[in-house]
């Protein structure tokens, strides 16, 4: 049984349409990723959940939507103009630009060129509005969701007269001008968060901290990922942002090509917070963001706790747990173990015969039958083996076969991807099938 | 019976949390808009709808979400970077810019200084990608998703080995640089795109062009647009994009004040792009992607249908034509007839008397119980008819109440946000009544 590696799971990824380099027919774009129709259903799928369990099923949290444009003023607040920074030298001969901890010696590491000392180099990507193109009109593609949250606090207290405790979660695209970007979508430029910002009073902060990393841990054991290549990793002092007060990795253990060295590579952190972002905030605008309890009247800026992690990440840490190639009879099968209701495709309906055109219908009648309900597929381009071959390599959780028999009876057999089982069930009852094995937990 | 404008519509969408001015606690950002708990919602179920008619239900059409930032070479072969400009003239004085078609008379409006000849403006943002600020960093934000299907298809072709007639649709932000951005969220500089590619055989395309539109004007029917506010458009010869053989908009009745003297304003285009785009590409590129039919051997460029629409400006015609203000006996109600399946809360459970404890805990128990499937929201914080007014303002179509009678009989009473009737259901029939009524047709 081979271990997955990260071209193994990248080749897998582009052969079947999951992740294809960005504007790939002109050479692509560093460290841009496009994603085809399965990885658009499994990032669907994961935004899914994600909603489901931060927003839809808890009353104490609600959702939000905000632009990637925002008033330069924030990320003064934020800290981020002065602090989100790498500091670079620069090759005195051949003018190219280096990160200063990744140097060894003291050498331009392409032509041998001495260096500069280093400078910092602000890691937002920068953008004009407007049609001048001068300071005055300078915006920047925002680098975490999260500002908008704080921004929005008091809008969201006055609109929806929620109470301390209460969440803000937003999914939305994220900008950073990495330096070295890379390890196919590990990381990249362009991205895309799930962050929730949790409101709470001083003094329940660590209590609330502990409530959402244990929350999100099981998010992912939840959906299926190994128990044993997850852990949970609190960050030393020195590693700390500058607005956190403490923060827990869920690491997940990628393998080793993923993250060079190390095997385990960050998939979502939790950090405290604290008031530093809405003091900034109520600082730097002049606005009160001071927050009063309405049955006690104390009057405090609430705490913030934060889990935060990409798509990009999460999808990829589902395909590496997912990957499995296992001996069958045969040979070896390749099979993506993904939880059903990551699956792109919860079923495909396979025609046993695709020259008997009463099979043929009888196929295509039970897919239509089920699209409305679920994302399924229909396949008669080849012999019944390799049919459940290509939907074992794309995870789907159930193949629907018809055969002769199904004529007379209308009766279909259902394969269970990870057991290979299979049962013979009703078509009728295909539907209801699905239901319960789809359910949520 | 007031008609709705702008204003009104958007003094609801602030107080309710629909939509906020983005940054707004330091002035905000010239057109860019932040859609807050409710708004995420009813942009969550815009975008579902549209993902299952124009993906799920169909087996024609897959997925595809690309990254914003693409390849510069892609928009010198779609032709944005030559022909995606507005005339601008300056100020020789103030050195403002404004849009020659848009300026009445020969000097500035603004100091009336003498104005420069009119310059080609692009309309593409861009940003610089890496550690250095050059020509050769930049790279531009989309202006449309469109070039991403483009670019991908023969990627998608040949992992998903769908045949043509298929087609290829994304969600997803793009931007402009527009001179006049305005009418709230009418004209946005960041906004979010729902478009489709479908690729079909030359002289097939008049058929599936008319199929198109036919189609997707219907969808906002069943979603309960009223017709008398929509209609077809044929674009004249002179005001077809570049690319067009031919487009016809659907058109909504907007308001009169948000789109000046024309009450009428554009919701989608449904164009037909002919094969200017894969042509384009397969020029520059130099690769081909000609499509070969697998059954005949022919060969060709298929042309391309695309029906392409904006969230935010579908989010503003459905907020428009469900806003009504209606007679009660008491005085009138302001009530958003959103279709059911378009309401962000789809059921409010109320408790008659908050200071009886049976009852608010029957009333918790039962939104906590219809919460995995249903976006349900408990509120007890005032009399029965302020709570059914407010429920009516945001769209809610059902209200639950739980009273003292419901303790006895396990009853409550479901009132209808339209037409205000009544009926008394038992408590575990809630689920079903919802589950029937958002079902979609």
């Amino acid at each position: 049984m081979a271990a997955p590696n990260l071209e193994t799971v990248a080749s897998l990824c582009k052969r079947r349409g999951f992740v294809f380099q960005s504007s790939e027919i002109y050479g692509g774009l560093n460290s841009c990723w496009d994603y085809g129709p399965l990885g658009f259903e499994l990032r669907r799928n994961i935004r899914d959940e994600w909603y489901r369990s931060m927003v839809r099923l808890r009353d104490d949290v609600v959702g939000l939507e905000c632009s990637i444009l925002m008033n330069p003023k924030v990320w003064e607040a934020s800290g981020h103009i002065q602090t989100f920074t790498d500091p670079l030298v620069e090759c005195k001969e051949c003018h190219h630009r280096f990160r200063e901890d990744k140097i060894e010696g003291t050498t331009c590491p392409d032509c041998g060129g001495a260096l500069t000392e280093a400078r910092n180099f602000n890691l937002m990507l920068k953008t004009f509005l407007g049609p001048v193109e001068d300071e005055g009109a300078t915006v920047y593609l925002r680098p975490e969701t999260a500002q908008g949250m704080f921004v929005n606090f008091d809008n969201i207290v006055t609109s929806t007269r929620k109470k301390v405790p209460f969440g803000i979660a937003q999914i939305g695209k994220s900008f950073r001008n990495e330096i070295t970007p890379g390890n196919f979508i590990f990381r990249t430029r362009e991205f895309e968060q799930m962050e929730m910002e949790f409101f709470c009073k001083p003094g329940t902060d660590e209590d609330w901290h502990q409530h959402w990393i244990a929350y999100r841990h099981q998010w992912y054991l939840n959906l299926g990922l190994t128990p044993e290549n997850t852990r949970l990793r609190p960050h030393a002092k020195e590693e700390l942002s500058h607005y956190s007060k403490g923060t827990t990795d869920i690491e997940y253990r990628y393998f080793p090509t993923a993250v060079g060295e190390n095997q385990w590579g960050e998939l979502e952190g939790i950090a405290n917070r604290s008031d530093y972002d809405l003091r900034q905030h109520q600082a730097h605008s002049g606005k009160s963001l001071t927050y009063t309890d309405p049955y006690t009247n104390e009057k405090y800026l609430p705490y913030v706790i934060e889990p935060a992690v990409g798509v990009d990440r999460c999808l990829l840490a589902f395909l590496f747990d997912s990957y499995h190639i296992e001996p069958t009879p045969k040979g070896e099968r390749t099979v993506l173990k993904l939880h059903p209701r990551l699956a792109p495709v919860k079923a495909a309906i396979l025609p046993l015969a695709r020259n008997k055109p009463e099979i043929v219908e009888m196929a295509k009648r039970l897919t239509a039958d089920l699209r409305g309900d679920f994302a399924v597929a229909y396949d008669d381009t080849g012999a019944i083996g390799r049919l459940y071959a290509r939907q074992d390599e794309v995870g789907t959780p159930y193949c629907v076969t018809v055969d002769h028999q199904s004529l007379e009876d209308q009766q279909v057999t259902v394969r269970d991807r990870d057991t290979t089982e299979q049962v013979r069930i009703a078509s009728s009852e295909v539907r209801q099938l699905l239901a319960d094995r789809l359910r949520p937990q």
